[in-house]
């Protein structure tokens, strides 16, 4: 079973400026790719998203082609630096914007991001890991999304000022490493298990169900005459 | 398949002062019982539980009994009042004391809190619920437990000194009907399939694994000759 | 002694949509007014200022120009929807932009922000205004900025989706005028007191002096050779 | 003049434990010291303190005891561990029992706190030390605590477990060094200037004024018929 993993680098800097976060990012994804996931990489801030929480701000957003990948995918990692003790700005736009996949439901009704797994990676030159992921992984869980226990990795410095990421050799560190394996298996896991078991649609979800907007045919695969096996 | 659920109420008050967290727990709890689950609740404050960082601080510690009723539940749900916009200091013990699982592990070799599903529980006469809940969830997630869609239920009201939760019949608000129903189904449908299907211990565990301290039975079920079937 | 206020709004959009954070902002305004402080607001959204953290970042960037503006001013308060419990993504993107003032100092080495009075005007249709205060003040605290008591006012409604500020008349909120009130006085109380007796600069600076860049004459009120009378 | 500080150390380690917090906190005392500061220290877990958001919680708390000394100080500094990404439970139980001075005011009818300026020192050995300082701080200046410029001071390690502060020599450290030293003298220099000017209770009071409990002499420096001679 090949899955497919979504990493959305909320950077600050656009290409071909190096990305700290990219080269965490990408020990996440070798680490993916060893376990059969087709990995696609965005960085965001090299497209042209505006602020605001719909799904389309019209006058040449490129948003919707990114949700089309994201809605597509059965793993999503939101990858993003840490600045002044939090998520970066381009983290926070590309949580704002996903609010507009509330506005509808996969085919049984639950939210579109139902049965997608969350991950999150971090970087910073000093504090700021624990809250930037646990507000990114608890807005994913908001959105729909499972969180794996360990589903997120991060590095970050001394206090203070200091190196970044790549100047400091990062991906040496044996914490970072080691979190970042733990992190890529259990969103796998996690992934595998709901594709094969999807979240049934039972009280979770909305009442009719939502047309979804765009191609959310991943969502299809549980069907809506499939009995409601498990917690009946 | 009967699951057990505990639920640890972190409120600041001793019994029998009422308790706004435990209404709203039990609104959960009657959504689980529905469901076939087994629930047990703990009210922490009305127990010796020292602070500290270890599983058994000594000297009478109540913890270890707690403890044990944590590693034998297929569903952790912690419930906290919000205080000065964040979760209890109650809250805030427990998890520390939980900080003592990372010295041993399950028979696989993963953390001891691994397949168990983390929600929670939050009200607050105001503001703070989304931290709260999310530092929660997201240490949980630390601790092993995976995070299901909308794990979490709370209540708050406007902007300000206000009427608590029992006072303002909070259960009758619709928002907090609708997510703890939500959030109890998803720590059903998460915990029924990692019971048949748990974490594989691959690419997740400590190596090698730790010895458990005391019952840790649950975990057991896992055996840990049984073939990697699924990432391999 | 007339008093410099400037008024950041972070709302996600753009002029002339209606801002709810706006509203707010203006029952501040008017209470500074009536201290005799000169207020300007800068909606940031209506600007092109693109992210980074230097106060620079050329093509067009009109941050120099806000930047201006904010070095200026005896008061900053920065206004900011919550969105997903915390603040917005332009209020991010604006504390992310001062992080370039750190590049500079006043005439007596401190950072160009000393001696500035922090404040924060916080909407929402629900829950997250702690956060997003705390974070805000505090991210300004490190930037040099003195935080008066109860330094902010916020409004938002009770859990869940609900009417916006706006729509909900929050305006009457008697929490949300009382703390109105006394954020605009607090802040007018602090700036006069700084106006008059700055910040020593002894065990607060660069050394040496940063050149300031730009236009930064109201730190000039320090002349570097007036004795350190105070703590000596 | 001789200002009196206040540090709680909020450590969960009784006494005679090492506590790392004490050791970071001892570096702000020398420098608060040699500026003419009288420094007590209280470490809070050696004391009887109840959970609880009253000022007197009955049967031998200690708390009382504590809170004249807090009453009494120009400068009030919470030292804290950071567990779980997040300050100390006993750093929360702290500033929950700070909330019964909401019930009473100064002798000019603001909250008890205002004209005491805030400060936290943060020890982990891992991240977390923004979120604990800026929840703390923003508390106190709910409190009615001024927090100057540059108020915390942190050590922390790099990303994951690792060796506490007084085991990696944490007081060598550059910027932590840098930090202390910018804090103490910013609570002295603010400390300094509310004793000459406190702040006017003009705009800021709770109508009437609320008896204070205990000994609030230090408040009543602002006497009630002095006429307020700044905003008016």
């Amino acid at each position: 079973m090949t899955l497919k993993a979504l990493l959305l680098n909320c950077t600050l800097k656009k290409s071909p400026a190096p990305s700290n976060t990219q080269v965490l990012m990408d020990l996440v994804i070798e680490c993916l790719e060893s376990l059969d996931v087709a990995c696609e990489t965005v960085r965001v801030v090299d497209h042209h998203v505006p602020f605001g929480v719909s799904s389309d701000e019209g006058d040449g957003d490129e948003w919707p082609a990114i949700l089309e990948k994201v809605l597509a995918a059965d793993i999503l990692i939101i990858g993003t630096p840490i600045w002044f003790g939090v998520r970066g700005s381009v983290a926070q736009l590309v949580i704002e914007r996903l609010d507009g996949t509330y506005d509808s439901t996969n085919a049984v009704g639950q939210y579109p991001l139902y049965n997608t797994v969350g991950g999150t990676v971090v970087t910073g030159n000093e504090d700021g890991a624990h809250d930037a992921a646990a507000t990114t992984l608890f807005n994913l869980s908001h959105l729909g999304c499972t969180i794996p226990p360990n589903a997120d990795t991060y590095w970050v410095g001394t206090a203070g000022p200091g190196p970044s990421f790549i100047e400091a050799e990062g991906w040496n560190h044996p914490y970072t490493r080691k979190t970042a394996g733990w992190m890529a298996h259990n969103v796998v896991h996690l992934a595998r298990m709901l594709k094969e078991h999807p979240i049934p649609p039972e009280g979770n979800t909305t009442t009719p169900p939502i047309e979804p907007a765009g191609h959310v045919e991943k969502r299809m695969r549980v069907a809506v005459d499939e009995p409601d096996s498990l917690p009946s």
